[in-house]
């Protein structure tokens, strides 16, 4: 078993991957973590948002929560339909360019992309967030605490889907049975302290207000509110991860997700305002996460609370893995279309598609350091693309409707044309009101992407039409090439590429370079070579000698090869290229690795017409396979070539 | 002119060479630096062993100069007569290896490869306590300074070893010129205030006594010192680097070398035991170095203290150049004896060893950066490479002369033996002394370095047995080999390397991977290629489908070639190898890399019968001239090969 399989697993067959699908139990938390930690950090943001306005913030929580709900609804029962009408998944990238068109459709990848890097950053950045929430001392090593945190997943990750499943599970139905059960239990004591529950431990202070009431503060808060939706499209892009019934199954852990979702930001919400719960300011020492204050202030710092958190801080972190699941298929998908680079669409060891996972894991990194780990400085670069995609689905499922005109075809129509208005409007909400803040960078990343996206597959057609070959084989003009063989002195290794090129082509050209050191090749050629090449009849190989003043011996040999090239525009070249193969790596430093650097070089600045033949010698190797004798009847025969 | 030709000048071809020789006056900085800049480290290094003393220690600053001056004077009498005897230099590698034998040979160069390296080390370090002495803010930065003023050596001296000079040349003769004014100044004011003259600026008190006065202290004391006679071997290893008359030139240089290295020695002890001025403790805040003090408190803080110390920087952080002309040098020297890595015989772009030059940059860099940068922390480890090195180069010339039974040998003998004794007794003195202080590394690396020139030695010996054919040519039994091709998909690409195949060998075997994915390549393999071939009368490609569960390309392939090889013992296989060469560096992200990496596995994991051909094919390049179209009648006469 070697170190590869220990870390990441044995590699798994094709035949492996209908045991890797998963049903509704395990499905919630693979893609689900992503809606359900969104419950950490919404109302978060919401209250952070608010914050400028002091204690009259806290009254607008619970209509602003409303609003999301109920858009989140919408939303819900959009998806729904995308389930059942695709029930191989890709989501709004699938949905928009089938019904809308090649140009919506990649938007939609571009939105997705975005997307997921951000739920994957914030996800993790929140994790931490609550983590320094309940241990304070941490808070410096913010940064340092996201990133081992995405090292872990992406190991996870690289193991494949399920085992990531099961691993993810018991954190996930911890968190949610102890935050309902802390909501249930906030819930009871308002009531029965008639609305003014006083808390086990206290809640921060809230800061003075520095700003009056405004519309303007209410659009903001409620943008930011917004990334509390984010995730909701992850079931539908991959229900075919599913096991049968797919579309059922999916269709289940939707509705339960989205249950959840909606009882823990209504819960949070109304808590938040009985128990006049507010947000500290993100990034500074004494920061404590909404979530912590909340159940501090409900049951205190008890067995529970470190419980609660424990769980929080697990979900949050993994919830990035949602954009794990997703991010690969989604670039899987777009690979497949020739819009991605091919690699994507390859699958690793573990039926996993490593190489949008290692994209996912570099991306994430680099956000994570850009800003320092604080998830309410990525806020505003993330329900963009969330909202793109969500319009452009919906939008596609409009039209997918009406060119299928099944029964009750208007009723669907309506139904996702709603959603299409709710999330274009809050799109447009988010940009207007995000832009400075940061939402300019989605804004501007998004046609960057699709210009990359454009340009590859621009490549692959032009590679495609330029390689073409329908006709069979052309089977005239076969012909053997110049072989051009560097010799610097005589030994067994010369000897052995000489007599390879003689097998290969009647025109042997053997290259000396002359750097000014005495060698005795040049004079004794005719003796080694040409006299016993003349005797048995074989074509006599040439001896070219180059002056090397700069003591080069790379670069005389290219100018050769391409002078040569040029001088012969019919005939092809093989230059057959001597190479020493070392059993240690420390023999590497002991020989001049000038046959590797010459054949890399003769392939870059080469051209179609040269190719280069590598004859290695490998030392310390039983010698006597070396001269590849050969039984006589057989070398008696010579074989026609051209 | 490229970015490398601005950076480290143009090629210098081997015409050029007899150009960049040097003479005395150029040669005095470059060969010099070493033992000259001693003169700034050797008393400091005395007078931060006696530190324990208080202020009593001063007074044994004169007596131990003395001794070390003597001991100067005998190796350098013993130098003079090396140089006459070995006007083509390498020094003590050379003289040990001829008189000696192999053994104490390569004990000399494994001595002078650690004494270059801490010459490189100390000198900078030293440099850089010199300039945090004038600028005490800077002393938190020490190690910094110290790596950029290594980069910048490095620099200067991959441009050759003349232009070196030529910008070493004035801050050399400033620092000569300063130092022997300030002593001149110093002994004059001494005198005429009868011996007890008043600092214009006052040294730094003398810490109190914490220790009693002892031999043990005394020699401790003495070994530090020794470290200024470092860097006297340095002119007679680069002799060959002088103009003609070598000898004459280079002993010229010597001899100057040696009589300024005297004058600074004694003037120094001379003026701290005149001013009263000790060591600091060194590496600490307060740190200021005896030469600074000791301008400071003859001449004030005016401009000519920074001048003096600002020549004292440049001279001594420069002193690593007599590193940087005589390590690669020397290790060019014991390369072509075949003791080291062959490419550190190669000379370089500017005739210098570049090499030899990165392996001192590297090894240099790295001690500093173990020890701080911290020049007393250093000086344990110094003295012992240059003593080895003297002990057996005198040694060396005993037994030179003693053979030769010239004119006077036994005067000659006499004067060397005289050096040998004299150095050897020291040698054992600084082992002894500065054992458990770091001496115990440098007799550590000793061994390690004599085992690795040992091994490599032993290494050419086998490659070059193993290979060396004195023969001539072979011409029996030249045998076409099996052909191989991988093939995923018929096009262009996979028509012009099977052509390629189909006229290289009768037996070509085309490989396809089947990894689960449909293809029509298996089905269409009849119409598309067996059936032109058996038209044109050519020998019929086979067709194999590998099935690969696990998505590998390579790794089938390279399998099969493995066991093709085992089945037939007696042929030769061409693994002929596709390759798209791309244009654009960002293509290479859109292709998979198959072609690279299976000629790289086939290499690294074939055998003396698997030979690798690259044919490549270019992107975007002019189709024309891809399928080696040639003249009718050429074609006609196929030619004949084995």
């Amino acid at each position: 078993m070697s170190l590869l399989d220990v870390i990441f697993g044995k590699p798994l067959s094709n035949q492996a991957d209908e045991k890797e699908r998963v049903g509704p139990s395990s499905g919630i938390p693979i893609f689900g973590l992503d809606a359900l930690g969104s419950a950490a950090y919404g109302p978060e943001a919401v209250l952070t948002a608010l914050m400028v306005l002091g204690v009259l913030g806290i009254h607008y929580v619970v209509p602003l929560s409303g609003a999301i709900i109920l858009l989140l609804g919408i939303v819900y029962f959009s998806y729904r339909q995308t389930i059942a009408a695709y029930p191989n998944g890709a989501g709004a990238y699938t949905v928009a360019s089938e019904n809308l068109g090649r140009f919506p459709g990649l938007l939609a990848a571009a939105a997705l992309m975005i997307d997921y890097v951000l739920v994957a950053a914030v996800g993790i950045a929140a994790g931490v967030g609550a983590m320094v929430s309940a241990i304070p001392s941490w808070q410096p090593h913010t940064l340092l605490l996201c990133l081992l945190i995405l090292v872990i997943i992406t190991m996870v990750n690289l193991r494949g889907v399920r085992s990531a499943g099961l691993a993810f599970t018991l954190p996930t139905y911890v968190f949610v049975g102890t935050l309902l059960l802390t909501i249930g239990i906030g819930i009871a004591k308002t009531i029965l302290s008639g609305g003014t529950p006083i808390p086990v431990d206290a809640p921060a202070r809230l800061h003075p207000a520095t700003e009056l009431l405004g519309a303007w503060l209410l659009l903001r808060a409620f943008s930011s509110g917004c990334t509390a939706m984010t995730g909701v499209e992850a079931v539908s892009n991959g229900v075919s991860a599913f096991r049968e019934p797919k579309v059922k199954s999916a269709q289940l852990t939707l509705s339960v997700i989205i249950g959840i979702l909606m009882m823990l930001l209504a819960g949070i919400a109304f808590l938040c305002q009985a128990y006049h719960i507010g947000a500290t300011v993100p990034g500074q020492p004494g920061f404590e996460s909404v979530l912590s204050q909340l159940v501090a202030a409900v049951a205190g710092r008890g067995l529970f609370y470190y419980l609660t958190i424990g769980s929080v801080v697990l979900v949050l972190a993994l919830q990035a893995n949602t954009a794990f699941a997703g991010f690969p298929r989604l670039c899987h998908a777009i690979s497949r279309d020739g819009y991605l680079p091919v690699v994507m669409a390859v699958r690793g060891r573990r039926l996993v598609y490593s190489q949008g996972i290692y994209a996912l894991t570099i991306i994430t990194a680099l956000l994570l350091i850009a800003f320092s780990g604080i998830t309410d400085r990525l806020i505003p670069l993330f329900a963009i693309g969330a909202f793109l995609s969500f319009t452009l689905s919906q939008a596609g499922m409009v039209a997918h409707w009406r060119r299928k005109r099944g029964p009750y075809f208007r009723h669907s129509m309506l139904i996702n044309g709603l959603g299409a208005l709710a999330t274009a409007i809050t799109l447009g909400v988010v940009i207007v009101s995000k832009f400075t803040e940061g939402a300019w960078i989605t804004l501007l990343v998004v046609p960057i992407l699709l210009t990359m996206m454009y340009k590859i597959r621009a490549h692959y057609d032009r590679v495609a039409q330029e390689i073409a070959h329908p006709a069979p084989l052309m089977v005239e003009n076969l012909i053997s090439p110049f072989a051009v063989v560097p010799i610097q002195q005589w030994s067994k290794v010369a000897q052995k590429t000489l007599r390879y090129a003689l097998a290969l082509s009647p025109d042997v050209i053997a290259l000396h370079i002359d750097s000014g050191d005495s060698c005795d090749l040049p004079p004794r050629w005719r003796e080694l070579v040409e006299d016993p090449a003349r005797k048995a009849d074989l074509p006599v190989p040439r001896l070219v000698v180059l002056k090397s003043p700069y003591r080069s011996i790379v670069r005389p040999i290219l100018n050769f090869v391409l002078d040569l090239e040029a001088r012969n525009p019919e005939r092809p070249i093989a230059v057959v290229v001597p190479e020493l193969v070392e059993k240690h790596w420390w023999q590497y430093f002991l020989h001049r690795q000038h046959g590797r650097f010459l054949s890399l070089l003769l392939i870059f600045k080469g051209n179609q017409r040269i190719s280069i033949i590598n004859v290695p010698w490998h030392l310390d190797a039983p010698p006597s396979n070396a001269l590849h004798a050969i039984p006589k009847h057989e070398a008696e025969s010579p074989q026609r070539v051209a």
